[in-house]
């Protein structure tokens, strides 16, 4: 694959940036890169361009390091840095913040676009929200300020990439800030339905939308978010929406909407997962599973990750197909998600219970049915990948789940994926994998059986396919075709 | 409006019949003529043709009175009654009528249509749900059966007309027991949209669809359950959808998509509503007033109503609009629903508690802000509707909501009505009801005031229209039209 081109001067707006700022014991700032695919994406493509990434300070260290910065612009460190390329960190008032971030973004969008809601009582949009929502604008509106104020001085406009719903508001007002600028909008969520989408409140259903539709490019991680996405701007704001040319018309204005599947970086995860640290962890679990075949989950314990039902599935199969008592063991990282919030405490504890039951319906003398573990170790996950005969992804709904693309990709003998239909992700690997209805406990324990039954010949044919389709777009990529998608428009 | 013609030989088919029976205290069997405008409008049906009514035994009364009916026939009387018209009522095991009426349509179907699982917990499709499925089918195929043996020795093939999710099995069934009849199908529900159909479990949702499309006519209240019913078939089955000409095409056969918008038979309403013990019940819920305007809801406390939100409406208006206190009261008629589900009894235990909330902030000594009624009374309920300022009718998701219709068509004065959007009945009122957003307590608290704030002038120009929307389409026409759609077939 071409290295892909880039140059100009390029803008990135996320909440969380590339790097993060801690307090030494002596109230010495030290930085830190991000990880994650999308970082060193971007990064890689810093290298050939002059990148200015604004973000939100998200600690005291953070803004501390902020004020701190000449110009308010931070380096960035390491490979892929250089040149005229630099971070602005944005010290937004953590009241603002906290209501931008945990009242609108985090609750209300996440779970709209998720189909979180348990919509006999919740939510209940009142005034509360409506000075979250406030707060949500000025969020956004910080952000657009920063990224037009970047834009001073530039004898060529910038193009400018927004990232993800926390920032839905920034392409629209950064387009009357600064016009002429190009700009790229994209979605990491699923879009939902419009009359899932209908439950916000009116004038915010809207302004969502019509933010959007600020931009020139809005992108998606499937046809299936982008299509739902169109089908709100239809319902909710009558836009007109052109399907064969992917493009949505609003107010004169023209939005071009592509799909953009964001994928592995493969030989950097592989080059990771090779490393001592991951190895000693793969032969721990290796020992652990004592030759049974092991199906391993990897997950924060978000609501939309569907852990309790992977758990009734696994149970439901040791029941439905005792032939796999004694000769399986179920792996599952559960890690924290959100543990501020009641209802995400009160999810983690029924995994704890139900795991616990499992224990005690099947465990014997020399086997573990279950190991649940909660305490984040991104080795012993790359060693869980490395092990597993089967990966189970079975989200109630996810806009892509790298989780799914990741697992085959360092799984050292092959590994059988059983995959939600309701996740991004099904779109690319679905010929490769088991796709499973995630509601259905019965036939997603039948999809485990089947992986666990499959031949080593096609289990490992079947992996080489979910590897290459896995690492088909890497971070990069993805970058450099949203960059393309507004030079050619 | 002309009196619809019928003819010829017709059978309904529901799960609730149009008369019950009981048991006296010296063990005697008597029968007792169901309410509701759709059995009153059906047996006027019956006068003109020969009619029979295929319906369950819903209690052990019901199941002794069929098993001793001559031929399995029980007899109608009172108006409408006579000539060869019957009731034939099936006797299905109790336990498959708990699995398929319990089990399956009112938790899954019910839910699924209203939207109202907690998705990231509910539902967990396993091998409960597949027993219940079987017993579904089992009951549905009786109805099946009763329909089929009904047109033995019939010279002219008669019409058979099917009611509601509980029976969506049974058109199919029924086309396979006996080519050439002729049949429709009507939903009484919403229909929700493929993104959350799909949670039912795969062969569920296909057998379903096929299920209503194995009818020649396919019945919705308004034309956004249809469109979703199409939607659902072009997603799930690939089915062939002819939005043009209202058909859907599956397996070479055409099924024909109707709306047909039930509404209220006006002058019996108004009689029963102009009965001694109603005006009784008027007389003291404008004492109760005390010349204060009145808020009123008439709702079973079912989760699809949003009872909660509709108190947390009110409590806002008090708050946002304190010119209303002392001025307004609400008279919240929520009486029991299915209290055989923790959910249901959670629901209830809620509302009673946001109610003892309201009373406790703002009740004064000369004013009771909020009166919540949970025991049933009908003629309180037609009182309600004729004293009504405002009627409030807020549900999340309603096939119809006949109150929204009922409440104008009696009410003395003219009442303003509050109406969620996502309510079937919106489509037709929506012009002259104050229309919102039923997840936005701020939004609702407004239209509230709004109504409040009506003029007497504007608030019975725009009563009239909404009785005069609400009476269009009695259900004896409803019916005629539904029997006419598959004549023209």
């Amino acid at each position: 694959m071409d290295e892909p081109a880039v140059g100009g001067r390029v803008l990135v707006a996320s909440n969380r940036g590339p790097i993060s700022f801690h307090l030494d014991e002596d109230g010495q700032l030290s930085a830190r890169r991000g990880g994650g695919g999308m970082v060193s994406g971007l990064l890689t493509v810093a290298s050939q361009a002059e990148l200015l990434w604004v973000c939100a300070a998200l600690s005291d260290a953070d803004r501390k390091a902020a004020r701190a910065a000449p110009d308010g612009l931070l380096e960035l460190d390491g490979p892929g840095a250089g040149g005229q390329s630099g971070v602005r960190m944005l010290d937004i008032p953590p009241d603002t913040f906290d209501k931008a971030y945990n009242g609108v973004a985090n609750s209300a969008l996440w779970f709209i676009h998720h189909m979180l809601y348990d919509l006999p009582g919740q939510p209940r949009f009142g005034p509360e929200f409506s000075r979250d929502w406030e707060s949500f604008r000025a969020y956004n509106r910080a952000f657009a300020a920063a990224l037009a104020a970047a834009c001073d001085g530039q004898h060529r406009p910038p193009r400018a990439v927004v990232q993800d719903y926390h920032l839905t508001l920034v392409p629209r007002m950064l387009a009357e800030l600064q016009p002429g600028i190009k700009i790229a909008h994209f979605s990491h969520t699923p879009w939902a339905p419009p009359e899932y989408y209908r439950v916000l409140p009116d004038a915010v259903a809207r302004e969502v939308l019509e933010g959007i539709l600020g931009a020139d490019h809005a992108g998606f991680l499937c046809q299936r978010w982008a299509d739902a996405f169109a089908d709100c701007c239809a319902a909710v704001l009558g836009a007109e929406v052109d399907r064969g040319r992917g493009q949505i018309r609003y107010r004169g204005h023209v939005t071009g909407i592509g799909v953009h599947a964001l994928g592995v970086e493969a030989a950097g995860l592989r080059d990771r997962a090779a490393q001592p640290d991951v190895a000693a962890r793969a032969a721990e679990l290796a020992r652990l599973a004592g030759g049974r075949k092991l199906i391993v989950r990897v997950d924060r314990t978000e609501l939309s990750k569907n852990i309790l039902r992977g758990l009734a599935a696994y149970r439901e199969l040791l029941i439905s197909r005792p032939q796999w008592r004694g000769r399986v063991m179920h792996l599952a990282f559960a890690y924290p998600s959100r543990t501020d919030l009641a209802q995400y405490r009160e999810y983690a504890a029924a995994v704890q219970e139900l795991a616990a039951r499992i224990e005690a319906e099947f465990a014997t003398a020399d086997w573990t049915p279950l190991i649940v573990q909660a305490d984040d170790d991104y080795a012993r996950s790359l060693a869980g990948y490395r092990v597993a005969d089967v990966l189970l992804v079975n989200p109630v709904r996810d806009g892509m789940n790298l989780v799914a693309k990741e697992g085959p990709i360092v799984s050292d003998r092959g590994c059988a994926l059983v995959l939600s239909r309701e996740a991004g992700a099904a779109a690319e690997l679905g010929g490769a994998a088991l796709l499973v209805n995630p509601f259905d406990i019965s036939a997603t324990a039948e999809a485990l059986h089947e992986a666990l039954s499959m031949s080593d010949a096609e289990r490992a044919r079947r992996s080489a396919r979910l590897a290459a389709a896995g690492a088909a777009v890497p971070p990069a990529r993805w970058f450099a075709d949203q960059l393309a998608a507004l030079g050619q428009k």
